[in-house]
């Protein structure tokens, strides 16, 4: 069966070693002191939760999935308890400020445990992922009054929450959706219509579930300007916050899907549903956006955990499967064979696997901390991470999603035949984490935020911003002679980057199909050149520990060696991007709809 | 529900303009003459077998599965009774002699049917696939006697077969094999041990299925030196063909896959079991190497059929689906969105399953007939066909299956969230057809094949008589100006071909880590100049069809921009692929084993 071990070692590299995060939290304004001693606890808390409570669940929850019967949803054993302890343990509420009922901690520290837990079964991690859109939403748009209604029972984990955007005709066109909201007159709204895709939209492992819903009023603008937001109980909720009559929510259906079995995927039916509208008429997308952006940010998160989890396998059966010899001979002499670690082709699919989990770990943390200093940084540094945020958000959705798919595919291939059957888990991972460069919004979705709306709607000024981050740090370390073999090609790329943009840019004046035929491939190549950034400050940050001396040389020689990998074998693929990114439009809109097939 | 329909405008293009079969036909030695209207005859029955016997089973096989209890296998309804109609039908025997009670076709036909019956249902086909491993091994290594017992039950459907090589500690390292057999000294042997991943080992379908296994007969040598090639009936066969008694062939267990659920996947128990030896004692690893020959070019098929059905789902719905407005005003005025294949990037992912798909049929069909020629052409023919399919089988099993998986990703990607469903089928044809990549040898395995045995190994020259075959293609054409869009490029990667591989070879005198560490991206290389070959040939069949003006001109418009596309957008790749071969084996090889994760 297999296992998963939270990968600390590396965690704390990244933390304090990579990004010096003790003196980034006692920088932060935070509602209570984030002290070493804190951090570690619950760093280590978390990742005892992932192993015990969370990974065992992971294949039988696979292979018991959901079932749906009568307008229910069972969910697999040991769902609901590890739920349970889940808000026992405090971990619902450990963003949300200490004056909400929280912990009050910054995002940085949620990823981190939400990473191990990811890692160890995304598909519960869902359950509580999903919970705190409604919370998200109610701290944004909320009265005081919903507040103390509503977040106590979901902090608590005796409730749980969903996210309703999708309906049938309309997933990346939400200006399209259909379901209605009708004033009451009493403060309460009544809202009907239908929903797809709501993750955990019903199930039995919370006495209540809480909505958040995008909709229309009555005479609201067509499109995108004519849409609000509402939380919709599954039981009416009194203000007390006691339990009401059941309030016509009501699921129809749950999707068979090729992964995330144990995560009921619903079709939610709210006929004539009460509930409560937050934020300002029309002004729903807006706040949705706001947890879109986190959301995103916890998409690149799966990728990331997903990579881990196919990295953690494959190593494992590498170096116990034996099978043919080293051809610089025997290397396990006393053995049938020897460990297929020892086949450069192995140990290529290892090393590819190593190198976008653990640059997509710096990556996303580093990204984490920006969004800490976006709510507790001063107004300075809050500007100047949103706007790292705005353009490195889409990048790190679509890359590390991207990427992920890559090392889950390597999970199966190092097992060879034995990769395809459901008993190592390696398939699993493959299939839980498919939908990862689908929802929310596709990598072609956040390839046209990057390019249209970002890039080239900055006029360029927020790829100037990053490009120049990059550009002082490859002038900072010139004078580091060890780190040339990691600087001249990264100066490269970043100058290539510009050139590429100017290059999208003027074509996009001339032919408004430009930006949507280049964005994916813009998008990756954006995506290879911020990690070559990440893979040089790694290496940086190991050469100057090997200089200090003070012992595991091995893990830090093994982070070098995985920064050259990464320059030497995957930076390259960033030009065949930049080629397809400018061929001209015609490549892609030389046929009618008509001549794809005949 | 999705359906499937066979492409018979592209299959009558590639069979006829593009590599004129009715004259290549007519050249072969063959038992009956192929007409040109009994190859319209065979493909006709072909598709309609694919569409109508075999497509319906698609999705119900896979949501059915196969079961299994107290040793028994069930396949899904229908199976069986679709069998029968393959066996009555004659398609079991098609290239099989006549005078061994086939069809006596080449095998280029049954290819391209098995394109069509594969798309339709790949995992129903393997069924039929498997059948012909006895098959072949019986006519390369079967007694007059031996054929006579078993041929004409398999060719009628009766029976069915299985290809028996992979024990659970062997896989790739196939010299470990631990299945004995004794001599009876009465022309039969007892086999004993134990086979896993054996697909067909145990089904309803069949009242007798006939195992081709390798094993060890007593005292052979260690390694590959001592393996024999057995055929073992599940119910003993007596001499006149007639059944026997139950012959201890049993099924211990079929796996859980993530794909391919309807193609029962056996652990097989053979426990005394009585066959008799094919060909020469310890020669059965080369009788089986035909086969597996045979079988690589078959699962590069798979990659092809697998490719159609994810291009076929994915325009379909690109077509219909309306989502959002195309950048340069609407398309689709009254409805409200426009249908998605007018946004860029959706092209671009149809245009790149497109190209990959018509490019892998072109260069497939091609390597068929170059098959047909080993058996049916001249000596000189026969030579120089054997040659360039020594050097491209491993270009086809590694880079057809591997572009596979980029096209059914992209079928997905297309869906977006309806992709992950099981409703459209999408989602399907990327678990099927993900072992492609595994199973008749890894893309690892196909990529130290090409690049040790088959151009180191023969200095070079099987690798040179193919780029010459390029080299004068260029040459020839140099005068046709409309064609210097795609030869300047062609003619360039091509001689890059020579050059990284000089510099590959001359690395690998130095380091014998380097063939293992350039092996994948060496063998992607080579399969992206390959496919520019085949895109070249393809404009230039289009090219010339288009200045005769005979007609179907967006027919052939859309095949020259579907080159310029490969050529503009996918190519690109080879460049990336060529850098990371030749990054330095230290690479991949500098960790020690212990160090890729602390």
């Amino acid at each position: 069966m297999p296992s998963y071990t939270a990968p600390r070692r590396d965690i704390q590299f990244v933390l304090r070693e990579f990004l010096d995060a003790d003196t980034h939290y006692s920088k932060l304004q935070l509602d209570n002191e984030l002290s070493p001693d804190l951090l570690d606890a619950i760093l280590d808390g978390g990742a005892k939760f992932a192993e015990d409570v969370v990974a065992p669940l992971y294949q039988s929850g696979d292979a018991e999935g959901c079932t749906f019967r009568d307008g229910k949803v069972t969910t697999p054993t040991g769902y609901a308890e590890a739920f349970r302890q889940w808000g026992e343990g405090g971990w619902q509420g450990l963003t949300v400020p200490v004056a909400d009922g929280g912990q009050g901690l910054p995002a940085s520290v949620s990823m981190c445990v939400g990473e191990m837990v990811g890692s160890a079964n995304w598909a519960w991690n869902m359950y509580t992922g999903l919970s705190l859109a409604p919370v998200t939403c109610l701290l944004n748009g909320g009265t005081e009054a919903l507040k103390a209604r509503f977040l106590p029972k979901i902090l608590s984990g005796e409730w749980a929450g969903t996210m309703c955007l999708t309906e049938a005709h309309c997933g990346s066109d939400v200006g399209l959706l259909r379901t209605r909201a009708s004033d009451n007159g009493d403060g309460t709204w009544t809202v009907t219509g239908s929903k797809i895709f709501i993750s955990g939209g019903e199930q039995d492992i919370t006495e209540n579930i809480v909505h958040a819903i995008l909709a229309r009023t009555e005479g609201a603008p067509e499109g995108t300007a004519g849409i609000s937001l509402f939380i919709v109980p599954k039981f009416w909720v009194e203000e007390d916050g006691s339990l009401g009559e059941f309030n016509n929510v009501n699921c129809g259906a749950i999707e068979r899907k090729m992964g995330l079995k144990s995560s009921a995927t619903c079709v939610m039916n709210y006929d004539g549903a009460r509930g409560f509208m937050l934020g300002e008429e029309n002004r729903g997308l807006q706040l949705m956006f706001k947890l879109m952006n986190s959301a995103r940010i916890g998409t690149a998160m799966q990728g990331l955990a997903m990579s881990e989890r196919a990295f953690q396998g494959a190593l494992a059966y590498a170096r116990e499967r034996l099978q043919m010899r080293s051809l610089t001979g025997a290397k396990n002499p006393d053995g049938p064979a020897d460990p297929i670690i020892v086949h450069p082709d192995v140990r290529r699919m290892l090393m590819t696997q190593k190198a976008f989990t653990e640059g997509g770990r710096a990556f996303i943390y580093w990204l984490a901390q920006q969004v800490d200093l976006t709510s507790h940084g001063s107004e300075e540094e809050a500007a100047t991470a949103s706007e790292l945020l705005e353009l490195l958000t889409p990048i790190a959705k679509g890359f590390c999603t991207e990427s992920a798919q890559e090392v889950a595919y390597l999970g199966m291939q190092v097992f060879g035949g034995h990769g395809y059957i459901a008993e190592h888990g390696m398939e699993q991972v493959a299939r839980d984490n498919r939908i990862a460069t689908v929802y929310e919004g596709t990598t072609g979705i956040q390839s046209l935020d990057l390019v249209g709306r970002k890039v080239l709607g900055s006029g360029g000024k927020l790829l100037r911003n990053f490009t120049r981050v990059i550009h002082k740090y490859c002038e900072a370390h010139s004078g580091n002679s060890a780190m040339a073999e990691f600087l001249a090609p990264l100066a490269e790329v970043n100058r290539e980057w510009g050139e590429l943009t100017m290059k999208v840019g003027e074509a996009a004046m001339a032919d408004a199909e430009v930006v949507g035929s280049a964005s994916v491939d813009y998008l990756m190549f954006s995506g290879y050149v911020t990690y070559a950034w990440v893979w040089a400050r790694i290496a940086e940050t190991s050469l100057a520990a090997l200089q200090r001396g003070e012992g595991d040389e091995g893990f830090y020689r093994a982070k070098l060696a995985t920064a050259r990998f990464y320059f030497q074998r995957l930076l390259p693929r960033a030009r065949a991007h930049a080629a397809a990114a400018l061929a001209p439009a015609s490549s892609v809109m030389a046929l009618g709809e008509d001549e794809f097939a005949f």
